[in-house]
């Protein structure tokens, strides 16, 4: 199973839902390329994610920090964090993704492993990520873990379920035995993780409006050009060309699911006039809006 | 930790508790000729319970099935099943014991692990108890990691709940993997499993007075002769054998923590005279009660 575009709600929350109520892991292999914008755009959701990438080399960003792993590394992502995920060269890079709500590690309610393991390691503000490498044995043998969780995942042979939560328990014992780790830029779980938030959260509620730096830095109660600066350092890209991504992304799904015609879609999300759209559809996609949904329904 | 002596409820049910109400599993080394009778009475408990032998050749009866198990060997034997252990041979026979409370593994309310795997595990009737024998490769791994868990919970390093919680998962996937066993003899959960557990509750709420078969019979409804012969099934000894045993094991918590003379003791224990209690007392422990607190307080 693969999300090929990752649905958000308001608060650019994944509002994907993760596995099953009773089984709450869900297991995919993520091919960027497949995304329509050929990455994973930032957004954030409360499960635990690993990940362990299988072909290429694909940079993660998370809060304010990235790494690139190659294929055999990968990381884990604490709940609630913001990230995304590049492609870096070959754009078909992929990675395999667990994620896991923690009531599956929880066990009752009160237990010492909600109690003592799980619930601080959540609101611990220095794990926010921790990267996987393959030359370092027990980051290894956690890659390897992640590996077999997804195949076994495959099989579904009986026990799997059993057999995945004991190697979760494993892999997050492990990553809270090396904590704190020295070698990724973790930082404090800070103000600025906020203000992230909140300026994804104005983009993805308005994008089919007209939108100004001047609403966006009043709505996240910061000046223009802190904004600016904080929303470079969480995604890479200025906050203009993330809204034309977005944008963009967005009138994609109207032209597959619905008969609006282009200029429609394009008023629609938020883009000026049919031309301008029409360019910047043509810049990102390398075909105009029309071919691409000819193409598509053909 | 040892449990030395299992206190037992009007049920016959252990009412020791296992582990700590957040971590609801006990771990400890049982070295049998510690026990008051030099063996571990028949009892039962709603925890799971793992075992691996340590040291010596211990006989095991769940139910109305017998095992031996030598060094290396061990068994799992099924939540509510009536069990018993005694040494074969070398009087100092023990092993390693791990009691997990199934709420441990059931995860949150509802779960899949519950619903799909610890439930119907605890109410299937074949799954009574599973020997495992170091000989065969998957079993040698349930025993070894039985034998980690133990040694982990020693060291009580951080994060050793999480690793002892993964290998528990591991170990009863196993066990249902491979189940039904065809090397045990598993029987349904009976009729006589009912009668038996009736005719020790009687016996432990009333060894103080005089117990007759008749009373027995009534009390377990059934005919007298099939009360004498499904008890001998299940422990191996006559029910007034046991009765003896489990009216001297009294004795002894009497001599050990009361003031009461010999005589009151031997009364109060349902003994029908002081001499008939001090010569069974010799023949168990070969001294008189007498010279055992005597020692016991030196």
């Amino acid at each position: 199973m693969q999300v090929t575009n990752i649905p958000v709600d308001a608060r650019n929350r994944e509002s994907t839902r993760h596995g099953t109520h009773g089984f709450p892991m869900a297991v995919y292999n993520s091919i960027l390329s497949r995304n329509v914008l050929g990455y994973t755009r930032l957004h954030w959701h409360e499960e635990l994610q690993f990940c362990a990438v299988v072909q290429g080399t694909v940079t993660f960003s998370v809060n304010e920090a990235s790494c690139q792993l190659e294929t055999g590394d990968g990381i884990f992502i604490n709940s609630g964090y913001l990230h995304m995920a590049r492609p870096l060269g070959n754009p078909d890079a992929g990675y395999i993704c667990l994620d896991i709500h923690p009531r599956l590690l929880c066990g009752f309610p009160g237990s010492v492993l909600e109690q003592d393991y799980v619930l601080p390691a959540l609101s611990d503000p220095v794990l926010t990520a921790r990267p996987l490498y393959r030359k370092d044995p027990w980051q290894a043998d956690v890659l390897q873990k992640i590996r077999e969780i997804y195949q076994e995942s495959e099989t579904k042979r009986p026990g799997w379920e059993l057999l995945a939560t004991a190697r979760v328990y494993e892999i997050f014992a492990a990553i809270l035995c090396h904590h704190p780790s020295d070698d990724f830029r973790t930082r404090k779980w800070s103000r600025a993780n906020t203000v992230a938030q909140r300026i994804l959260s104005y983009l993805t509620a308005h994008y089919g409006e007209r939108i100004t730096l001047a609403q966006i830095a009043a709505y996240a109660s910061y000046t223009e050009s802190e904004c600016c600066r904080i929303f470079k350092r969480f995604t890479g890209e200025s906050i203009f060309a993330y809204l034309r991504e977005l944008r963009l992304e967005q009138s994609v799904r109207l032209l597959d699911s619905t008969d609006q015609s282009i200029s429609e879609i394009g008023e629609n999300c938020g883009f000026s006039s049919p031309s301008y759209y029409i360019e910047a559809f043509r810049q990102q996609f390398h075909c105009t809006p029309f071919q691409y949904r000819k193409k598509k329904r053909s």
